[in-house]
């Protein structure tokens, strides 16, 4: 139970961690539907072992605060009803100090539940799935501050973190086989039911990208009308251009200087040697289309991950989010967790520098909406093998 | 200077004074569009000292921050950019202390203004207006608040305040005999252009009735039916209805027990002899259309208005806001006070209970749209002399 | 009877007259909210006659199709369900032949019904609102008409009709005396319960223009940044100019040969002697500030309209939409003609060269929105007597 | 040559027949943004020919109408402007008499061109690719002629066809062994660009359903609470359910005798051995969640189309419509075609009783969005092999 014990409290202290730098107002806010703010992931990940182990299996366990669930529950449809994710920002309460406070009640009678029980094999699974799900919190977290702090006015610094790495400046092409390679987990580990089901799949041959590409590369795609041509673009991508007037990466600005980015230490030059990030699917596809090549399928993403380094961003990939043949899913409130996201979202490949250490491996698939682009999201080119 | 000068600090301090039961959090939300978050009030009531008096006329006055005008101007095109008014409540920056810090520096500037400068007849009328425009904010700030707390799922208390009272039991009528009147502003104390201009106006007779509306008698309203049949309302007002499920006030919810309503002390019986609020206009028109009555016009009211007691409830008028005869509207940026607001909105008589003391007068004229009931709105009827 | 009889065919000729020149398309689409197509215009005014006459009256009379109710209700919540508005175009049937049956069918009730009965007072009346009531719509059909092929990329020609005249050169300044006037309808013709009930009103002294504004007089402001300088315009009418990019009337088109216009003859250069028109309440309001005048209240232009000419054009006044004094209105379903939109309207006076012979009186009471443009609108002036 | 001009004027008559049973009225209408009006359908196929065909390759061709450019290009921006999709239904002009006209101008063109010139192997295949996409707005006639009629409160008959048929009583299961199989097209007959590209994929093994679910089957699911119970549904199904208050599929209507639907012979009672149609991908997937199986894979469906019957419904297929490996899109703007929509759109594969003649084959990738069910839908299941 150590382990577990140390998994748990490791990552309920690193939530809280990456809110430190933050003023009170920061953790109230929602600037757009797709963040949420920081004091609801805080009280969110806390709800999900009140509502998930704690009520379940303990049994002297009391709700801290019954109206908690409507405020908390994200997406459970099964447990109960909840405030309309566009209304997180219109709530002042409960406050930071109470939700941290909840926190400390909720870690007390967790941290006795694990000491006191005999803990199941179920048990286990579930307080690792809050740990993990917390953990994916903590990513949202970092995005969402950097969305929070990045469209004040005020461009506050969050931090003097660099979330920016270089590029190797001579990307090599690494050739994979045309064959039957095996894909989805397969090892003992902690995974989600979506990377399940190890199963075959038949790749064509090709070669990938060593590297991602860089903000040179990507400004050279700006600069040569890449916005402005219609045939790099999906449909619907060009009428998101159009809409949104879109003409960089999210946090570009164009200044007399060259171009800009705001980062969590502020406002920054763009590193030409740095990986282009916060960019769309759609962004993603029209670079590649614009390249000649094309964005790797997440099978290919799979069966090369081997040969590169990754894990510095998020990588889009030619794949939409469907379910594994055979793919199962959990049962009960667990079963909305996953599943019922497989219809019209793109996976990525990865991880990025905001993903929490341990919470990364060759099968695990993100997705996001062709949009979104608040993520930190790289490209990773593929071409035939000529 | 000294009665300015007291002018100036009690309307100031009145602001602080109006949120320190509020938590930090609370500072920051905006629930809906016509909200403003309490920590901009304090902000753009400062704002308006600083672009309209020091940096006017204080030589030696250095902004406090450059950023702060496009963040708290509220509307004035005249005074530059700003955030637009819906996106006030994604901004966690500047923070509260930030706030407090430039409202005491602003403070300082102004009392070394006040104290120091050979003041000028426009100089001492331009800080008039900024102190009435502060109360304006004052009242907002309550009804904001409310309205915050209101609309939180915890219906978190204020303080022990009591915004209510009652309505004596036999409502009288007040006859006023047709012929010419004054109408207007007639003295030599503050007050706004948009009131300026005595002038006269001829009213047929009329009584009108010496009470407001009470909340027995507006229940008496949705229990006849009242919000079912069209044909007591605008056609606005029915499609109103109609698309926001309209069926009480805000504020009331039914319960077991009866009606109940959020007050800033909490969630309380509905009294049956407290005058009816939170109505919009539209509600105002389609119980006096229930009773055979009509809503006076505001000349009708101003008029009436040293026969009744009044301040306890903005009182809906037939009235649409247009300019008097002659009307003039202020020189720069201030005549964006009033006068651009002539279109399209409704005139309120008399004052309500969170109407700073001194910001009343029979000839004042309020405003808003037809279906706007944040405020503390009332309704008091006028009927024909048999 | 046969005064009444002969208002009733040369109404209802005049309706399919004005519609002659169209293709059967051009009378089934709905380009904007505010327009109905043209066979719903022919639907609806039939079905007022058969909806408030003869299946009230007429015993023998049986309904031409049970679901023309439905569909051609305009807003009489009295009158049961109907298609919203916005879906009027939506529909291909009743096809315009199966209309023109139905107005055949319903004629020949309605003068089998003049013929034969004795007709009351009230039944008159009901027949003579009928026919005023297609008057109104024969006015929306030349409007509507001009927006649906006007905003055709076509642009089509309707017929070589000429609804622009020509302005005198020098606008004269007729003076009005302060005093006591009668408002309202004062005798015995027809009339709506809007204008009904003489009733006194003060007016201040002033002055009135004998003229319209000319084209060549609003280019001027156009060229003079009349659309680009905030302090000319509402607030609500500034965001209006910024959120749909308005920079001329309706209808115009700047070329390399100067301004054109379309018409109902088709596009034609803008003439600099005619008067402006297609213009909303917002731009009549910033054109009076621009020129350092206003518009005219509604009792102002009724008590001046005998001293200059009127008729071509609908003059936008300063008066918002209210009840006069002691209005009482309609019972049934007429009692829903006009009262109900007695909040958020701007009254116009006179009438257009699209308005029926016999359709306009000074005491007349038209009303749109502030933003509406479609109709044949004008701007006069009015200033203090110096 | 004579093939090709046979095919020409085949499918350039079957338009017309299609429309034949319409009155103009229903020519012109467009009561969703996803329907287009008939009389565009009429109008944008001819423009194709007169775009890819005739102003590229016969000299002597004048164009009809400058303007038809504008109003009949769908979606091609390499083709310069076009009127967008959901103003479509706001065009009276131009007239359906001119439509015809213009249609029989191009014809008289075309065929010059077919039997003067040396036509070719590129030419052809564009002629083949104008044909084949004329009967994909065959198809499209029929499906939006049933929306514009069966959305009319009249609920009109188009003609007396039968779309609907019976299924076998006894569903069997077909086995596929798991295994390498070819996927795409291998022929050597007309295909688009999406099918090309023959290439292997890994299937597990799996069991297909011999026939499509029934209205009785569906029913069940109904009356089990279908529709009520979110397990069923993806995320985004679940909040379509909810904001659109979807209960059955598209045309159903309950009444005191049991379900009916609108057909395009009317109203009739839903018969319970007929494939339940009209349903999005969100019903279909829900549907296969609650039967405790799944849908077939675009994959799945391909390898075992030879083992069933099909041709009566498009079958939604639990793929995404993302590129085959190495697919490559074609050159200029017939480009445009298929793979810029290849992001956010679902694979149906099969046919309807409304696909032209010819127009089918097992390789076909049709796609719609998840939402829509104005196409002829069905359900095909597929269950694990035990």
């Amino acid at each position: 139970m150590e382990v577990l014990q140390a998994l748990y409290l490791t990552t309920r202290q690193e939530s809280l961690k990456i809110c430190s730098p933050l003023m009170t107002e920061d953790y109230v806010v929602q600037p757009a539907p797709f963040v949420s703010p920081p004091k609801w992931h805080l009280g969110h990940s806390t709800w999900f072992f009140e509502e998930f182990i704690l009520t379940k299996f303990s049994a002297s366990y009391k709700v801290f605060n019954d109206q908690f669930g409507f405020v908390f529950n994200s997406y459970y449809e099964g447990a109960g009803k909840r405030v309309v994710r566009t209304n997180r920002g219109n709530l002042s309460r409960p406050s930071v100090s109470e939700i941290v406070e909840y926190r400390a009640y909720v870690d007390q009678a967790m941290i006795e539940f694990l000491q006191s029980s005999a803990i199941t094999e179920r048990q286990r699974y579930l307080i690792e799935v809050g740990c993990n799900h917390e953990q994916q919190h903590q990513e949202l977290l970092y995005t969402d501050i950097k969305y929070i702090l990045g469209h004040n006015p005020l461009q506050p610094t969050y931090a003097d973190v660099d979330m920016h790495s270089k590029i190797k400046e001579n990307a090599g092409w690494l050739p994979v086989k045309e064959g039957l390679y095996n894909i989805g987990y397969n090892g003992d580990g902690f995974h989600y039911d979506n990377e399940k089901g190890v199963h075959q799949a038949f790749l064509q041959s090709y070669q990938i990208s060593s590297e991602l590409i860089t903000n040179a590369q990507y400004i050279s795609f700006i600069e040569n009308g890449g916005y402005q041509d219609h045939r790099y673009w999906h449909s619907a991508g060009w009428a998101w251009v159009q809409e949104n007037a879109i003409k960089s990466p999210m946090y570009w600005q164009e200044s007399s200087e060259g171009w800009k980015h705001y980062t969590l230490a502020g406002l920054k030059a763009v590193a030409p040697d740095g990986p282009v990030t916060h960019i769309s699917y759609y962004e993603a596809f029209a670079y590649a289309e614009y390249s000649g090549m094309r964005l790797p399928t997440e099978q290919e993403w799979e069966v090369a991950s081997s040969l590169f380094d990754w894990g510095q961003r998020w990588e889009w990939t030619a794949s939409a989010y469907t379910p594994y043949p055979n793919y199962v899913k959990e049962v009960g409130a667990l079963g909305e967790y996953n599943g019922k996201f497989m219809v019209g979202q793109q996976v990525l490949r990865g991880a990025s520098s905001a993903t929490s250490a341990g919470h990364s491996r060759p099968s695990y698939r993100n997705f996001f909406h062709a949009e979104e682009r608040w993520q930190f999201t790289g490209i990773r080119l593929v071409k035939k093998i000529e």
